[in-house]
């Protein structure tokens, strides 16, 4: 037996499986003590832990099985996957676009293997064209894995390659840019390529899925698809998320990259524009823009990366009794930037006075949002919002807690005179403070503008 | 001159208004070094600042201004407000129920004074009675005020105070109690009071208001008599929250205590239920019931009063490149609770994993939420979910991060055994986990259901 025979599986798993002789891709039944699951053995990655079995259920679903409590293991029979796309040259042709797709890790794209219901991920521009053909009406590809990590994972060093690899590319000619991103933290990228990357001739678009290639109701082609026609074909030449729309499966949306968060942690439609709309819907013929302050894409302009970048900041979303003891450890601990996500218009509570007065003595930048996530900051309309404002606190407008921490950071990076810091934070770089949020940006896009109703009634002929 | 005349201005504030012998109620112009400013000086609350003069601008909005900015008042006349509302004895009547208002801050209602703009709060029956005398066909009403804050310095004394002053008057009689509450924080108010009172005979309703009634939109009369409405007449004997409904300002919305959310920072209809729909619709004619599953006013039950209280506990809301001390603090200062609200399905970087086992170690509870807001914890899918599992980490299904913090607070209150804490965590109270979130729960409630479609026509004809 190989070791292929166990793939990735390793300590109490590996023995579990060996103790059993179930293979990977073994049919089985697992008793545990708490039920009885039936499915197929899936290889484990090499980031797996050693204490679970996953198998492949029935529904599709992936389960984790804690090895500790299976008393038994039946199997019914093996079916193999070959964990290989079969090639096929992606075609060149002149007169399209080149579009290059730089992978952070998540699944971009991906062949089901039908006998076995794994999931075998594509990335090669000939694996790409293999799964999902109608990629090379659009541009010529290539591909660059940068990173394969899960998104919580990604941070600074992964930002400042990412962007370096976007300046790179587009000094070399791409047409449009494509990133591959695993979904969870997929806003905080955009957020800080929208800082570290400016002035961009082309578009550069992030994308991932959220549900993977092995179920019927995946994401993950049609998004694809959607963002490379839209690194191609648009003239928005700005840091985007296209990801699923929200009222059909036909559609994508692209938003703003400093203006969206992931607001549901499984559905498809989970990424919306917060405080603005879109810029655009897509689909597989055409990009439909539903604002015109964009940029847009231009050959005579040199983008600029700038990746400095402080990472002593952080988060502080408020709730009720918080104490003095959180903001005095990150005074205590070498923070030099605190985004404060308060209540209400921009709230904190009286027994964090002390703390934040020692914040400002100690030069400490404190910016204030809002954990409503939609609406604006106002700290002259209550005495609360003045008393902060004499401690230095600084209102950060309508921007995202998020952005705010990601800007901070970067601002910090460019300097560490507060007052510099302080007017870098309140210039608007790519709409991450706004001058009004529009009717229809309040929790949902739901159309209302003439565009959005032409492009919707496409479909109800 | 008396100390109305500079009635509730202190140290800068009121040597800049002695200085210019501009007194309160005086119709200024104020001249700075950043622009002139034009309104009626208005009176400070006990718990203002001394470093600003507020004045209410012609456009309705109060401004303040810092004395250190003032280079002169022009007094164009002087425009004094009666600070008292004229009562009138609030009716009784033998046939109607008995409501029990509990003040705890912010303004429920209010007269304005026409001639200065000024906001004279109203809180006696007489008063109220006085601002909206539509309340008197409802019920017979007594009040008492508990506390007079804002509402981001609500913590456990006052959830304590108030859940016992609602026992108290359960006890005594009241067939409904509404308690008034500044907006910011009353959505973690209503989940504490979802467990501290328990098996409630009769309604309990928390109501604010978004805008101060001297603006002609103000939703502060409306949601009042929704609030005072649904305590007197519904047959829902749950803690709610009363407030603005999204598509109009006809109706409002009574939302489940746990599954409410403040959702903007300026907006009336700020109020959300999440990953649910809301109880019901009211107007000042009826209430509508959109679901079925709340609990139903009874004569016979006793309610119940529990407000032990562990207040070691803490939200951590996760970043990208969050670095373990920010856990390490918290184990060090001695918290007992952590609440994580994870990215996506519930996650957080490798880097925080030490500091996550040295927290398992120290035998404190840590569950893990989604920031995502809506949809579930999911922590089998991924090896990062199963990896936090071996941490000793709790999945806390989609009971939103604030609500999994009051209520972790109060099972540490309950026990400080950690599988007894589980217990009470993950067995639903008042729908703080549910089963499965319906569609039309996610983002808005958009109706679509036919009691809705029924209830926005009536308006349509």
């Amino acid at each position: 037996m190989t070791d292929e025979s166990y793939k990735g599986y390793r300590g109490q798993a590996l023995s579990t499986l060996k103790n059993f002789e179930a293979l990977v891709w073994s049919d089985v039944e697992i008793k545990t003590a708490t039920g009885q699951h039936i499915g197929i053995i899936l290889p484990r990655s090499e980031n797996g832990d050693d204490k679970h079995i996953v198998i492949k259920l029935r529904s599709g679903y992936n389960v984790g099985i804690a090895c500790e409590k299976v008393e038994d293991i039946h199997i019914n029979g093996r079916k193999e996957a070959h964990y290989q796309i079969p090639e096929k040259a992606f075609p060149f042709d002149p007169k399209k676009p080149n579009v290059k797709l730089l992978g952070t890790g998540g699944t971009i794209a991906s062949r089901l293997d039908y006998r076995t219901g794994a999931v075998i991920p594509a990335f090669s521009p000939g694996e790409l064209y293999g799964s999902v053909p109608e990629l090379a009406d659009i541009c010529n590809l290539q591909t660059e894995k940068l990173y394969g990590v899960f998104s919580e994972n990604m941070g600074p060093d992964q930002w400042r390659g990412t962007a370096e690899a976007i300046g790179r590319e587009i000094q070399n000619g791409a047409q449009g840019i494509v990133i591959g991103h695993g979904t969870d933290t997929m806003h905080h990228t955009s957020a800080i390529l929208s800082f570290m990357v400016q002035n961009s001739p082309v578009p550069i678009v992030m994308v991932g899925s959220q549900r993977s290639s092995d179920r019927p109701s995946s994401d993950a082609a049609l998004n694809l698809m959607h963002s490379v026609k839209t690194a191609a074909d648009s003239d928005i030449a700005e840091v985007m998320v296209c990801m699923f729309g929200p009222t059909s499966d036909i559609y994508g949306l692209l938003h703003q990259g400093t203006r969206v968060r992931k607001m549901h942690s499984s559905y498809r439609s989970t990424f919306r524009t917060i405080g603005e709309i879109p810029i655009a819907m897509v689909d597989r013929q055409k990009i439909t823009p539903l604002r015109n302050d964009y940029r847009k894409r231009r050959d005579d302009r040199n983008v600029i990366i700038n990746t400095a970048f402080d990472d002593r900041v952080a988060i502080v979303y408020y709730y009720p009794n918080m104490k003095a003891d959180i903001i005095d450890s990150l005074i205590d601990n070498g923070y030099k930037g605190i985004v404060i996500a308060g209540t209400g218009l921009g709230h904190v509570n009286k027994p964090l006075y002390p703390a934040l007065k020692r914040a400002q003595d100690k030069g400490i930048a404190v910016y204030m949002t809002v954990q409503t996530l939609w609406g604006y900051v106002q700290m002259y309309v209550y005495d609360t919002g003045r008393d902060l404002m004499d401690l230095g606190i600084v209102p950060a407008g309508n921007m995202l807690p998020e952005v705010a921490y990601v800007k901070l950071g970067w601002a910090l990076g460019q300097s560490q005179d507060l007052e510099k810091v302080k007017e870098i934070m309140l210039t608007p770089i790519a709409n991450e403070i706004t001058d009004r949020e529009p009717s229809n940006g309040y929790l949902i896009f739901q159309g209302g503008i003439p565009e959005v109703e032409d492009f919707i009634s496409r479909y109800q002929k």
